[in-house]
């Protein structure tokens, strides 16, 4: 049994990891902590969790906290966790960062594409890429997890067999991303607005978004070449799940037989499910869960793959994700508490 | 462990039966049987199981399967589990049916307005009416258990406090309701079409809703007198959840005290949150859990009361209930494998 | 042609006016005007009206703006125009005001319903109630038109006539009602997010919502009584619409034929439509034009009648009726610029 | 004013046609047909038409009805118009096809896509391609009009000024396109119950999606080669509108200002809006109108091009744009019955 502390806690991700670590068993939830609601009961924030969680947010001074706690979630905007971490923290608790600010290991990308300073840019280098799929052994022993984006969890385990195996020809690379509105978080903004996002769909961050360079340094490093992409975001009137559907040339030659044992990579992966062919990824499929549905299709006219993949952007791409990062770190069986089965309406 | 099959798996009900059982630690899912897809593979009709389940669906003479199972839930059309179920059947498994055609006492009343013959009227009265908060003794040593309709169990469990405790004139009760489509089912209709229900909201069945005999009989049960009530529900938008807004005259004299009195007959129930002065119940607070939310408001002006509850209408209002049930009457913890928190997003 | 002007001309009721204004064939408008975007091009708040509207928002000092414009649009929060508003201006032009300021005779009334101190009640005796198939006659030579609540419209159309015809016990009358979010309006606050609303529905407002002194004043004139009624709101997961379903006992002896007689009251109203028998108002009947639908329902087992309307609320419950003031104040056909055939899909 | 009568006018592209026409000032609907619902009420199918259209369905041998109309629309499966045109019914009436039987003019590409064997293909020449931007000329005096299907349309505007330019490598063309649900039509299928689509999102036609002919052939004829190009639609939990997000690479050496001047092919086109620097398009802000909202970004990095167009599928990408060819080919003014702003809500 451990114990666990939530920094940000209130926010989308943040009240997802409640969610399932309420359900944990080898798991208590020690302190919730925000910034915005000090002092007031958690479940007067998110009252679904009326009756099943007693306790008031404190403040986000952690260093105080630190002695109760086994390891520290940041559920926090860019920025935050990258100025609160330190050597003290480090010392004597696990932290699973879920913002960006270790994900990537060039500073100065990070810094361009974010467009704020690194506030610990000397702990980039220790902290490991969560993507438990393709890093297993190295979050075992990680006192720092970066825990992946939403967009390229999906993104990246879509596309990770091809590109590992070298049978597309990376510099073709597309990704067109369709995600539900609660990747947007819980601000107060007018385009967040039921009435605005209802009915409609649209792009944004076309060419600038900020999973892009996690994306291409990923695939960089599984196809062992430097990969720039296009990847574009869609905002979709639904509140979970994301889509995405990737389009590549084969390189010459490739056979559908080649693409089908590239990804048998996945054999052993309970979360990672490559459909029956003729099947494609929804949504409704993963939805609430922990799995990443993932399938392609080889056109013959164009010899371009499309490549898809769907998931819960709350869980295997935010909370799920970090909560299975947490069961790696602490030997607990890997699915522990995330056993749900897709709540497909 | 005991085993399990399931009639009428491949509708919404049985989906959702499914995905609770399938994380039921002393539960093992040995049978699903459908009329519709007979030798299909389930996890082809409902793919977010893909790997989760690997059963096809049999046949619907269930007789040949009984010496597998323990228990068979009923997730039929009205009407079949009054014809399947026989003495042969009782004497083997314990039968839960979540179809309506046990839950009224009196055939006629049944035939009436469901408009149907009723096939085994025989086994009508030793049903048990299996509302978990207000039968469990009586459950618990059941053989064929009548699970609550949808409707009547969010609103028998608003009221009923202030029904049993003879706090509200029982002549003026109006029940209004709200429910997302998914309680429409499965069925290819024009009517449930994405498009014909979405941005809409209409009433329908108003002042014959099938639901209405049945509210009427246990609220005629608590409070001791014939009911009349009327009972209109509304098809909203959404996919899950139940939300109740009854109208009720306090009689003479009755006070606030009296009425939050009344409701501490919820103290030691779990799945009832009454919930704190001020707020109200909504139905995300209890999508995808067990829990019923109900609050009340006294307007002093009309002297009126105004009850109302949320419910997942495929959890605590059919799949959820309906293995509460089976956890009382196998002796399990009755919480076991309902402990989800709500899924607020 | 006349020309208009619109205060608030940013929020949703006012983004409403300018849609159907801009295809009026006797109106130009002349100047739209806001208090948080003064300055920006209309164009780029509402981007739908790109290329159809050129104009900036000018700020809310509006007597510096009359002489160009023959009515005034107030699509303002509560307060604001009752601040506004003055002999100089009523000497000038026309104002038809959307907010609540000018629609309860008893200041009192206002006052405590509304929490603040009405600013003119000097002018609150001359302003005529909007509410077009009600009162054409006093709104021709109105001066100042307090534009009906869309509750109360939805509301008061579905229950006037039998309230009029003396045929049901005010005292029994319950109204239970259900909007889509657009009723919230455009602010930013937490609770309106898209994924706040979405999958959910509560109720809100329970027994003191401001529309409830709004629609007893109306009942009462015309029922000759003084009426108490509850009014119970709830927020729907879509854009436009207004559902209510309300309750009375019908008066002993009542019959289905006098019900009936009295619903041809609107024999001769283009807008309010009374729904064949068996048929029941859907907001999808109904949605983006200036009809209302009603419909009735007796319940001989209660003796009470349900009855039904649905409308969108932006459209006859704010911008739509808002016009047909204006087109029956100007002399226009009743009917100009608001002859859109609902938007089923 | 003219005399139209519509073939399958129960399916949500008839019904669309209906809307409209009903406030076009120079079109009366002389009758409406199907197949399914003959001798019945139009209004009692879709109940948004009471009072407003007083009509029963004739059924489907129109021959016997030509003599009354000067055009008629098929709003019908692939291959109904092209089994019932004739040279008689060519010779008497205007013929608006909004299927694809007409839109491809080689036949074999049309078979091979389609499934089916063409019944009428001595027509096919003469017919002309209805996307009116482009081949407005040629449809004044048109006897057949094939009109575009949703997402060609959508897709070709976008597109299409680069194309003919030759600015982009057609080989690198790449369309991820989403459709609202009405798109998927008015089949009773579960596949498109509110269920199944809401709080999801999936590709469907992967690779083999029938409208992919088609934008290659009108592309083709712009960029004067032959194009192959991927398309992929994907579903999207809304009722109305298309967005479309086309990947291309540059050509070498082509600049921003050379793009842009492209792009002012549509200066003068009132339905096709080029959006300024820095905005996309939404499908919200096109709804329920016959615009399309186009814009572009560049990438500089990739040296790919992003086109971006949102539409309302069931206006300009079926039964407005039908309405703009017969205003065309009857003379009128090309905006008539299509003046509607965007409903933004």
């Amino acid at each position: 049994m451990i114990n666990v502390g939530i920094v940000g806690s209130t926010g989308y991700g943040g009240c997802e990891l409640v969610r399932f670590l309420l359900t944990h068993k080898d798991v208590h939830i020690q302190w919730v902590s925000s910034r915005t609601y000090v002092d007031e009961e958690y479940s007067d924030i998110y009252k679904s969790y009326f009756t099943l969680i007693d306790q008031k947010c404190i403040d986000e001074d952690i260093e105080n906290y630190l002695d109760d706690v086994d390891v520290v979630f940041f559920a926090t905007p860019q920025g935050v966790c990258a100025k609160m971490v330190n050597d003290n923290i480090l010392s004597k608790v696990k932290v699973i960062d879920l913002s960006a600010d270790f994900r990537i290991k060039d500073v100065n990308t990070y810094e361009s594409w974010y467009g704020i300073k690194h506030a610990s840019p000397e702990f980039i280098k220790e902290a490991v890429y969560g993507l438990c799929e393709m890093n297993r052994e190295n979050i075992k022993n990680a006192r720092l997890i970066a825990n992946p984006g939403c967009y390229p969890t999906c993104s990246i385990l879509s596309i990770y067999p091809l590109a590992k195996a070298g049978l597309i020809d990376m510099d073709t690379l597309i990704i067109d991303a369709k995600s539900g509105t609660s990747g947007a978080g819980r601000g107060a903004k007018v385009q967040n607005l039921y009435c605005e996002v209802n009915e409609s769909i649209k792009a944004y961050g076309v060419a600038n978004h900020r999973h892009t360079p996690e994306i291409e340094e990923q695939l960089g490093y599984a196809s062992k070449q430097n990969v720039l992409l296009n990847f574009t975001p869609h905002l979709i009137p639904m509140n979970r799940g994301i889509l995405i559907t990737a389009y590549a040339s084969l390189k010459e030659g490739v056979t559908q037989k080649q693409v089908q044992d590239a990804y048998q990579i996945y054999d052993d992966e309970y979360f990672v499910r490559v459909l029956k062919e003729g099947n494609v990824p929804e949504v409704r499929n993963v939805k609430c869960s922990n799995f990443v549905d993932v399938a392609y299709k080889i056109d013959p006219r164009t010899n371009r793959i499309i490549m898809m993949g769907a998931m819960d952007n709350l869980v295997k791409g935010a909370a799920g994700q970090a909560i299975q990062n947490m069961n790696i770190m602490f030997g607990f069986d890997e699915k522990e508490g995330l056993l749900l089965a897709p709540a497909v309406l």
